[in-house]
């Protein structure tokens, strides 16, 4: 489009969600800038950011003027408003519904449970809370039921969480799944199914997966060296 | 579409993601049949609606033999492949995006806030939990946010969530927001902002939100009997 500028994203690369936007956004080859927002240094408290997305949370994307916030919709309007591959979010209704019909699954299962066993694991040990053993019981039995339906339900008969090409919902999905990786562990380590999807995405996604995930693997070696 | 058969509704209607899902195919006049399956006696568990739906849960659409859950991506492919006015998921994609903005707050927001309400006053207590009440205020607390929210970002400039007119998000809200109305409490009524957005809403709906709404007002009924 004439005189477009470049979108403006405001992330925090240990935020699940903001990973998925950037992946995407390289991916894409969406031409682009990044403000980094340190949530641990409460940048998305101050006034300017709060002015920006009221919400204090990221990501936010700014198109040319546009401010918007929440993964799941910032995804779908970058999809439908920049020249991407089809497979991502498809046109044909049916094949649309599906991604809509994981996305909004997506925030009560996959992403509430993944992120509780990171803040019980990681984010509430440093902020001096220590792990409670019944509530991190319960969090790993019901992140258990999650996996076992993103198997059973949604790849049960494809390649990918909704159909046999790779979709915004594996975007989503594959972040809040390596969350927990931060403090070594592996969600997925016993779950075949998961872990061949899991490599097809990343091969899918090539070097932009790694590059958003760095953050993640460093997590992973200050946790492991601490122990 | 020739030879196209209405649509399948599988619905319990004091489930209020079903109750929009109803109110949007009434109102819009959308042939379709309604198979009401009661969460009370169980009949999301029978084997025949697992096969529908292997989460167990409400509502299904079956179009035609496309099977599809969730209440948001449902009334997407509704209003995507039905003849309804625009306004309710425009096509312009900056409109839109505000759409899937508010339906992807919605779930740990207003959805998630105000079930907690109703979760606590009339299910626990009928299935013999009496109400924490430390977990109440707490519940009160973080619906207070949420109102908070809905007041201050999303009807900050206008008279429906996402614009001027009234759209998808503003129907899987108020049906929320009248889920707590089930024990007499009003959630809305000190705060005359959401109380005339809600009149707005109510108006635009017109006979199919009271006809959907019936079974709240009769489980206010016997609730305050009970008192």
């Amino acid at each position: 489009m004439a005189g477009r500028q470049a979108v403006k994203a405001y992330l925090d690369l240990l935020s699940q969600p903001c990973r998925a936007v950037l992946i995407f956004l390289k991916h894409n080859k969406i031409p682009h800038t990044v403000e980094l927002i340190a949530l641990r240094k409460g940048q998305h408290k101050t006034p300017d950011f709060t002015k920006l997305n009221p919400m204090q949370k990221v990501p936010v994307l700014d198109d040319n003027g546009f401010v918007l916030t929440e993964s799941d919709a910032i995804l779908k309007y970058l999809a439908t408003t920049y020249n991407v591959s089809d497979h991502w979010y498809p046109k044909l209704p049916e094949k649309r519904a599906r991604v809509d019909e994981y996305a909004a699954w997506h925030h009560v299962n996959t992403r509430w449970h993944a992120s509780t066993i990171f803040l019980q694991e990681v984010i509430f040990p440093m902020m001096g809370q220590p792990k409670n053993p019944a509530k991190f019981e319960k969090a790993l039995r019901d992140l258990d039921g999650t996996l076992d339906m993103l198997e059973n339900m949604f790849l049960k008969r494809q390649a990918f969480l909704c159909g046999d090409d790779i979709s915004l919902a594996d975007l989503l999905a594959v972040c809040e799944l390596m969350q927990p990786m931060c403090s070594g562990r592996d969600i997925l380590k016993d779950r075949p199914k998961l872990l061949s999807w899991r490599s097809r995405v990343q091969s899918a996604l090539s070097d932009s997966f790694d590059e958003a995930h760095s953050i993640v693997y460093q997590m992973k070696q200050k946790f492991s060296a601490k122990l």
